[in-house]
């Protein structure tokens, strides 16, 4: 049967590919920065690619996993967007439709604050198959790669995370709630918003718990600041921290410390033992 | 210099190896299930690891990525735990003095709920140097594999991770202020709490927020189950579903039936042209 005789062209161009290969997306997560905590899943459906569209937030090395696909940059360079992100939904069907299987490939995990589920939502909407494979997200990992751990008994039940800038610009209503709750707080894209955060924190009158900023987390220039809701927008100006940064508020921060001052406790002790 | 003859016994056995190897312990993020969603920089560790550690909601088959080293399981087995978590601390110590590089391979994210922390301080307490390998979170990764996104625009700007039972057996405080809040909340080990937490949502009128459970999430064996606040408990006693499960609460839910209802209008949009 030809399908292309049966069926109307709209139809036909709504969901046939016009290359023989079948149209699908593919959105992926390419983890926090540092190469290799990507998914072996990941690294398969890369391979499998004919069209990659990657952020700026995307270490480029991983795109040696796709040789032969067509490379697109779609981040943000300099301050200014390559494309928008309307361009960005119709570069993936237009890709789709030409080319066969397209990656979006995006920093951390594509469904947290990383607008995937709007673009397989569009895709979809174009009758384009969507999949999806998760990554590991900045905002567990870059903390756990400073042995910062998200929850940790005795110290906190939950975790929330938050974006600090929202459509509008403003401080999400969310972090008022979250300085009253006992979570261990992770605000996303809220450098900008740091002195509000702190004043909300202070409001509960938690002037002393522990705050950590970690700059490029797990990439080689990664840079952090400890202090408490009290200090750490004096070691902001000091480290001369800024995005892209995560912040991390709740007595787990402390863990770190706990964790580094034994082994070098150990290695003192040891050293003057010698 | 002669190490052994310069130095304490009891500085010598606290730091150093009892074989020719050094002590070290690796806490491994195994991810949520499915066997392609471990890391490259995960399969590296368990390729140089002495003893392999491992947990009940690990897959058995990546063992087979360190075959050269002795695999213990220490999980929970019919109900019965192999080790208690001291047994499991004083395995971590032992094991890295006498065979070297330890693994501690956890399922998900070791640093969510999976006490990765109090193991890694134990053996730091004990002189052991210690690294993390982060894991794809079941807390993002599951409701993700499903096309539920925990954040999306316009919909959620925060989601919230809770544990439902905490050490006493009650459900977490957190869960009151997170049913008044606008965070998705997405709550790991909360089916037995799960009439208690549906009631929270009901007192803040909340009976049309969607809600989904997630059972053995990106595995072969996986079961979901979609409802409201009000419904969700009938959801779950007709499709018997069960621990291990993840609930997720929020307008993020219907992200799934959106994508998914286009596929198929465009499917039966085809098949009724042909």
């Amino acid at each position: 049967m030809n399908l292309e005789n049966n069926i109307s062209k709209e139809v036909y161009t709504k969901v046939l590919p016009l290359t023989g290969k079948a149209p699908l997306l593919t959105v992926i997560g390419a983890g926090p920065g540092d190469l290799e905590l990507i998914t072996v899943k990941a690294i398969k459906a890369l391979g499998m690619a004919d069209v990659v569209l990657y952020d700026a937030l995307v270490n480029p090395e991983l795109l040696e996993y796709s040789p032969k696909a067509e490379h697109i940059f779609v981040g943000k360079r300099k301050g200014c967007y390559a494309y928008q992100q309307e361009q960005i939904n119709e570069l993936i069907v237009n890709r789709a439709r030409t080319h066969g299987h397209v990656v979006r490939l995006k920093g951390g995990d594509p469904f947290v604050f990383g607008r995937g589920a709007e673009e397989m939502k569009y895709a979809a909407d174009h009758g384009i198959p969507t999949k999806m494979v998760p990554g590991i997200s900045s905002c567990i990992a870059v903390p756990s790669a400073q042995n910062i751990p998200v929850t940790k008994r005795n110290s906190a039940e939950s975790f929330w995370v938050i974006t600090g800038t929202t459509k509008e610009h403003k401080l999400s209503q969310d972090v008022y709630l979250a300085a009253k709750s006992s979570a261990t707080v992770v605000i996303l894209m809220g450098m900008s918003k740091l002195p509000e955060i702190v004043n909300l924190f202070k409001n509960e009158e938690k002037w002393d718990t522990p705050v950590a900023i970690i700059q490029n987390g797990t990439r080689e220039d990664e840079k952090i600041g400890i202090g408490t809701i009290d200090t750490i927008l004096e070691v902001v100006q000091k480290e001369e921290l800024a995005n892209p940064a995560i912040i991390i508020i709740g007595e787990v921060v402390n863990h770190r410390a706990s964790v580094r001052k034994v082994v070098e406790n150990n290695i003192h002790e040891l050293s003057s033992e010698l």
